[in-house]
């Protein structure tokens, strides 16, 4: 038995005056979001039927969800955050707006104000040596035109060997293997880092709960986190995925992309000044005009730090 | 510009990929539900024109809003508890179950366990002596016949006069004003209270942010929260909204219904053996045939507190 009110007028009344339809306060944005919002849940718990227990555990799992801050996970994990590049890719497209780098997903792991230093930098603490594969990482960036750009901004960060990231990874020093790297004059960074393992949802979390009840799993390949930015330039928010991961094409967030794969040369040479097998990579990344100034500015999600 | 591509078969193949349809393990009932919500969230995106701000603040949002344990609070605010109210309500007309006490929303504020007791007690501590109204709630519970139930389990809770609940405030002691009294021969509940304040939102809380953008107050009127059980019968998951009460039409979370308004009375003649003024207040409840087992449990809802 399939019984259906919601879209009664006495229903759509209901819906309107919780979104708050009835009053001239508050923000018309949002009311016309949440009654969106409250027409699709009562259509969805309609036509699948959804029991009281499957509509309360959800809301538990919501709670345990945002108490374990995997909300941004989550979204992440189901591929939400991927829909949002490839319709900004067809909204680009459409603008006429295509070349450079593609971009991809942020992650929920960015943190702001990582130290700021020019032309090259040393990412690592060197807490992990001895364990760790030392990685020199190199590139250029170039403008539309393929001239590189000096004083453009490499923010960049990437995980450990465990696959942990420092301030969520609380046990990694300040900032570690997080910087922005200034770009020298012909357009260049350089960082002295270490080959990053994969990332992977934490086992016992929530995100990694629902994957389980998908028979998905939650592991991403190794990767380089990157936003780039310049004065006149768009933003772009994209990642190094590195090749040889068997997750490089099984990534649970959907991440990787043509045109974003690194590939890893790993030498033992002595060349570099490191004792042992050492890897180099080396990747350029190519910015769009900003057709405005705002593209100029990565987008204002809420993030774990704000910028001093 | 609206750029659609969420129907294309490019985009179903990912979201059926992403809901886990590209593997035979897990839950194939929750694949299907995520494939419908990542279908709808894709579709509000693109209608709606939701931009990348709205988004990640909507994922900061949800964050947020489960680290305040905040989720049931707001399906409760925004009229999504009441829906499945109305629902069963058709869904029961639909089958012919009809008559006896309505039912109305439980709120996220039950905690299993309360101390058991035969035919009367008294739900407060005293804590509130010379601030608090004393209050004497009694009533009969009858079945479908209307004769009295004996052995019902009636199973309450209320707010303190400062609208907050034992458990959830811990200045409170242990399980106070929250009872379970088995009916006595004649069907009969009997409790000394305090008359309770009503409810509201956590001010600085995500729900209270939402219903402020909505242009809405986050008040709930002074009320009593029911769960009646009995074998052989149809729980009843209901509230007594109280009389007089500024909100009682006005409840932000939409529980008062016709024939859920209790009047209470207020004396000062001493009958009771308490001094000066006092309240009664006398509400009778009645009960359906369980159309099936199951049907005599509450709904599996994680609870604060499991049964021992």
């Amino acid at each position: 038995m399939t019984v259906k009110i919601s879209q009664t007028a006495e229903l759509q009344k209901f819906f309107e005056e919780a979104a708050g339809f009835g009053n001239d306060n508050g923000s018309p944005r949002l009311k016309q979001i949440i009654l969106r919002i409250l027409n699709d849940t009562a259509k969805i718990i309609e036509d699948l039927e959804i029991s009281d227990d499957e509509f309360w555990k959800t809301v538990d799992y919501l709670n345990r969800l945002g108490g374990r801050n995997e909300a941004g996970l989550l979204v992440a994990g189901l591929g939400v955050e991927h829909f949002l590049d490839l319709l900004q890719d067809a909204k680009d497209e459409q603008l006429g707006l295509t070349g450079g780098t593609p971009r991809t997903i942020e992650g929920p792991l960015y943190v702001a104000g990582a130290p700021i230093c020019q032309g090259e930098t040393r990412m690592d603490d060197g807490s992990e040596e001895g364990v760790a594969t030392t990685m020199f990482l190199e590139g250029q960036v170039f403008d539309p035109q393929g001239q590189p750009l000096a004083g453009a901004v490499v923010d960049l960060w990437h995980a450990n060997t465990q696959g942990n990231y420092s301030f969520f990874d609380q046990s990694q020093s300040e900032y570690n293997l997080r910087r922005r790297i200034v770009t020298d004059a012909e357009g260049r960074y350089r960082a002295r880092s270490i080959v990053p393992s994969g990332y992977g949802c934490s086992p016992d979390g929530p995100t990694q709960e629902c994957l389980d009840l998908l028979g998905r799993h939650g592991q991403r390949p190794a990767h380089i986190h990157f936003f780039i930015s310049a004065p006149g330039h768009r933003h772009l928010t994209t990642q190094i995925n590195l090749s040889g991961d068997q997750y490089l094409w099984d990534d649970f967030a959907y991440a990787t992309r043509d045109g974003l794969v690194g590939e890893v040369v790993f030498r033992e040479d002595g060349a570099r000044g490191v004792p042992g097998r050492y890897a180099e990579l080396t990747f350029d990344f190519q910015l769009q005009h900003a057709p405005a100034p705002a593209a100029e500015q990565r987008s204002q999600r809420p993030r774990a730090l704000q910028e001093a």
